[in-house]
């Protein structure tokens, strides 16, 4: 009955790091590629990229692209993406009360 | 300032298959390493053990051994454990309500 549990899937998808810190950048607001890549310290481009294009894929991210001159492109949460949003933020509320229970457990401090 | 994200490492840790697996199942009540065992079709028994040890290790479940004959196993929530249900838990509702978007999505099917 458990063998198929949904939920993973979708843990598996949010647990990538960068996939973590994109949704979190764009859940104040539609973003610019290099603000993206300002915004997400430590991030390569090609990394950067890969994970924009992840999330398109999934149905989390849309592309807007205008045609000026520089080419301007612009990335920001589908209704999906903004649905997933409480979600999220309740495991990062919850990360940040009991991460370091987790953590002082793991390293025999409890 | 997004390079540390809390939320990341929870989500690696219950993004592992047998772990959501396990909370899943102990999110009913106390069970027996018997019924755990059981309830996860497909979990051997080595993976089920090693699972288990990290979630005691990071205070997530606790194990109770009687000293019966033959000798008998537990486990359970801890209050930390049961804490995170219903983050697990919206992750979960999410996951049902949703994940068919995203797989269509990733299929070019919507």
């Amino acid at each position: 009955m458990l063998a198929a549990c949904p939920a993973r899937q979708l843990l598996d998808v949010l647990s990538d790091k960068w996939v973590c810190l994109v949704l979190a950048s764009l859940a104040s607001g539609p973003q610019r590629h290099s603000e993206l890549a300002r915004d997400i310290a430590g991030a390569s481009q090609k990394m950067l990229t890969q994970t924009l294009r992840a999330l398109e894929r999934d149905g989390f991210v849309d592309r807007t692209v205008t045609a000026s001159v520089p080419v301007r492109v612009d990335y920001q949460l589908t209704p999906l993406g903004q649905d997933l949003a409480p979600v999220t933020n309740a495991v990062k509320a919850w990360a940040e009360a009991h991460l370091e229970d987790v953590l002082a457990a793991r390293n025999g401090r409890r």
